[in-house]
This record gives C-alpha cells, sequence and structure tokens, in this order.
C-alpha cells in the first residue's frame, strides 16, 4: 500500500491534480480546464471532483492535499489573501471547507512557492536544502526554500521578488514602483522592449526569441537587456542569501543561450560571493508540473504552517 | 548556581568578554584591547585570559563560549575564512583550538550576524523571530535571522547587504561592484558625499551631522541621499523576506531625524508588502553590546551548526 499525497495545482483556467508517493512517483493524474473568475463554487466543486477522481483507484487515504494557488496565503488561518482575480475566496477558510469536504488534512501554499518546492523535491533542486526560484511568465514570480521548507515572512509575502528594484529609474508597475524586476525581465518586459526597439507593436516573446535566434540584433539586444537586469537581481540575492543554487523557469527561459551571457556576467561583476563560491544558476527542471509536485510535497513535510 | 555562557566579541582593536545567565543577565564582563594584525597568538593569548577573568568567580561550567569574529565563518569546521586582517587566522581551526584550550565548546559566528541575534535576544527584536540588522559604519554590515537563528548560506558569507546594489552605476567598490549600499548610505558614504558636495576634505560623519543639524542645506542633502539609497535596499529586503522588523545600528543612525523620512519615503514608494502589512524600520537598541550579547545567546541555541 503506497504511502502517498494528492497535489492540485489551481491556476487561472486550469486545475491540475496528482496522486503522488513519499518518492515522488505520480499514481494518476488529471488535468480540467476552469475558471478561477467565475466564482468559489464553480473553482471548488471542480477541485473537490478532481482530488476525487485522482484517488478514486488508490486503496488508503492519501496522507494530505496540497493545494498551490495563485495568492497570498496567511497560513495560520489557511485563507488566502490578496486573490484580486479570484472571486469568492478573499477571506472565506479555503483549507477548513475542503478539509471537511476531502475528509483530510489540507495545505495550502502560493503557486511560486509551490513551484520552488516542487524543484527542491524533483526537480533541479533535489541535491541541496536552500534555492530560489524564479518564474518568468507575464510578471516574475519567486518563491525561496530555507532548509527545506519555504520562507513564508509574517504574513505569507515573502519572497516577491519580481518586485524588487533592478532599475531605479525603470519603468513604473503597478506595484506602485518603479523598476521592478518583472518589468525589465519577463515575457512581458521582452515584448514591451522589443516594442520599444521598434520591432513591432504585437509581438509575442516567442516571435522576438526567433526574430533574435535569426541574428537580429535589436532582438539580442532586448535579451541582452533583460539578462543584464536579471543578473542585478540575482547578484543581489546571492549576496543576501548565499545560496548554492538559483534556478529560473518559465517560457522565456528558453531563450537562455541569449541573455545568460549578460546576466552571468552581471552576477560576476556585482556579487563576490559568487566569484568565491561555488554557486549554480540553472535552468529549472519540472516545467509546468513543478507546482504540481511541490503541493503534492507539502502534505509529506514536517511543519507545514 | 546559574545556567550561564560566555559571550566573545572580537573586534579589530578590542576583545569584550562576558558571563551571561541563560536570561540574559550580564554576571560579570571585562574589556582588554588587542590588536589582531598582532597575530594568531596574541590575540588568542588575550582571548583565553578575558574568558578565565570573567569565569573566575563562577561556581560551575559555562553551557558554552560564543565568539563574534570580523570575517567568515566555516560552520561545520569552525574556521575563519576570508579574514584579511587577521594574521595567522586563516584556514586556523580557531574553534577546536579555543575548545581545547577552555574545555567548553565552542561557537563561531560573525560579528555582524551575532549582533542581529544579540538584537533578537535582548535587543529591539525581543518580539520576533524573524528580523534584518543593518549596522551602518565604516562600511554597512548585515545579519538575517530566520525562526531565531542567524541565516547562514552554504559558506557562512549570507547576510552581505552592504554589497547590494542600490545604484547601478554608482560609486565604485573594493568588492568589484559599483553602487553598493555601503558606498551610499555608511558613515564613510556620508563623508565623500560631504567633500563631494564642498562641504570639506576632511570631515567626519559626525562634523557633517552637525553642521546638518544646523541647518546647512547641503549636509541635509547628503543624508537624504543616504537616506534614500537605504530605503531603496530595505524595500527590496522587505519585498524578498516580509519579516516584521528591520533594525538599522551603527553611529550614523544618531542622524536618523535626517536620513529617516527619505528612507521611509522610498520603501512605501518600493514594496506594496510594507504598504499592506504591519512592517517595523526602527533604531537597534543594545549598541555596541548587541554582538556581545549575540556571541553569549550562542551555546544557548539548539543547532548552532
Amino acid at each position: 500500500v503506497a504511502d502517498y499525497s494528492i497535489g492540485v495545482d489551481l491556476g487561472g483556467t486550469n486545475l491540475r491534480a496528482a496522486a503522488v508517493t513519499r518518492e515522488g512517483k505520480i499514481l494518476e493524474q488529471v488535468s480540467v480546464s476552469t475558471d478561477v473568475k467565475l466564482g468559489r463554487e464553480k473553482v471548488i466543486n471542480d477541485l473537490v471532483s478532481a482530488v476525487d477522481q485522482v484517488r478514486r483507484d488508490q486503496h488508503t487515504r492519501p496522507t494530505g492535499i496540497g493545494v498551490g494557488v495563485p495568492g497570498f496565503i496567511d497560513m495560520d488561518r489557511g485563507v488566502i489573501t490578496g486573490a484580486a482575480n479570484m472571486p469568492g475566496f478573499e477571506d472565506f477558510s479555503v483549507r477548513d471547507d475542503l478539509s471537511t469536504r476531502l475528509g483530510v488534512p489540507i495545505v495550502l501554499e502560493n503557486d511560486a512557492n509551490a513551484a520552488a518546492l516542487g524543484e527542491k523535491w524533483m526537480g533541479a533542486g533535489r541535491g541541496v536544502d536552500d534555492l530560489v526560484l524564479l518564474t518568468l511568465g507575464t510578471g516574475v514570480g519567486g518563491g525561496i526554500i530555507h532548509r527545506g521548507e519555504v520562507l513564508h515572512g509574517f504574513l505569507g509575502m515573502a519572497g516577491e521578488l519580481g518586485h524588487v528594484t533592478v532599475v531605479p529609474n525603470g519603468y513604473p508597475c503597478g506595484c506602485g514602483n518603479r523598476g521592478c524586476l518583472e518589468k525589465h525581465a519577463s515575457a512581458t518586459a521582452v515584448e514591451s522592449m522589443a516594442n520599444l526597439m521598434g520591432l513591432g507593436e504585437d509581438l509575442s516573446a516567442k516571435h522576438v526569441f526567433d526574430l533574435a535566434s535569426q541574428g537580429n540584433a535589436r532582438a539580442r539586444q532586448v535579451f541582452e537587456s533583460m539578462g543584464t537586469s536579471l543578473g542585478t537581481a540575482l547578484a543581489a540575492f546571492i549576496n543576501i542569501f548565499n545560496f548554492p543554487l538559483y534556478l529560473l523557469a518559465g517560457g522565456v527561459v528558453e531563450a537562455w543561450n541569449l541573455f545568460a551571457p549578460a546576466m552571468l556576467a552581471e552576477i560576476e561583476q556585482r556579487s563576490f560571493t559568487y566569484r568565491v563560491s561555488k554557486t549554480s544558476v540553472e535552468k529549472a527542471a519540472l516545467g509546468k508540473d513543478a507546482g504540481l509536485y511541490g503541493a503534492a510535497y507539502l502534505p509529506f513535510l514536517k511543519h507545514t504552517r
């Protein structure tokens, strides 16, 4: 009889669930489209039926269920805070409600943190206890793993690495700041910079990547600029944490060869810790599965408060 | 019979030792001038005799001895690394040597980390388990306390907060970077900025403070610039950690009223976490005693690896 847990990754338009053994083997998984904007009842029903589906063929109860969600988590109360895009969830006791409906302990986690935990458990961070993961997408998400667990901060808001300033007078950000990392090093930033470089108005990051790969000098410059900004932020993280591993995830990471040289040069200049210690900056390994693995790992952790 | 430990704070020109109870009461303390540049034998003899002096009148053996030193610590090996100003110490097994000589377990710690721990134990951080301390002196030292213990990183180099970039093209730093926090917000930075502002070539930070207090506009600008740089760095730390408390120590903090408004305005703009969460940025409480208390606290901690 397998000792297993269930991980749930709740995205904006997609919900995935998997039954995973303590060794990280996926026993069963399911993916359903959902729309968090349709409200709490619908989303929770979808979640409950996805969980029922993945545990239907198991002969025992899961150790617990971990749920990764796009919002901040008040770990003590088991509540999602700052979930602007999830109507009905704000200040609703999701954890206790799900636990009652499913008859199993529930652990909530922020999706970026869950992805970092997933990489630590089954991905590129398997060999270490301390790492930082940056997910470069529409924005830049961050997750910090210290001693094998998520660093939460006192309101579950730690790891907002996309809003660290890299250019003091840089692009304005919706958060109220200027020059946030995510305005200079995300898929959206690549598109905006391509636009500013006169490459076109509606270019996708993928398109800019293709142009750069074909040798377009301005498109290459976009990725170099992204690399420099990433390097500035990573140098700070390395000086702050002295962790052995920093991982980059998200679609834009396919452009690694275009931005990594500028990124590594910037880190080299801005962090003597990097120069004297064996610090790795690498691609993450699990892609979209990172959050699912991380969610499934949560019930196996000792203190997941 | 009191349960006590001994803390030692080894500075560049001064060595202090104190016997301290588990409740933080100082039973005995001594301060001797020493010069780490005179070499290991001399310094270690001074340290041993200071320890003997503070434990002479105690009727039991101390739980352990904590030693704060100006260098990086390889916690596993009990060795000081990167101790450029301490001839003879590099790669010498200080911990084991002292432990043999003194007959008590020894715990080494970096001095900035020890100060942060001291503030957590008996100072301004008594009410929290997570805090960041910045010590503004010749440079800027940093210490990070997470779950009541020092965050070390894998080579004991975490907390190099003085070398976080705050001005990408700012003043050059001996570490190889430009625009390090410590080049823009330390006693030395205040003096250099005063010089650049034409206030005089050999002004001490204290003198610049006096000028600013008397209403000198350029001297006031120096402290505002320092406040802005501090705010940029603190906003990043708040976004990264979401800790409840950030402390500032060091002589320049006397100029709080001159730099704090610019600092807090910058944090307010650059960190939405700060705006939505009850985050305190305050003066540290223990002054020069922070490192001594922190060193004494080390033997009482559970895992001081």
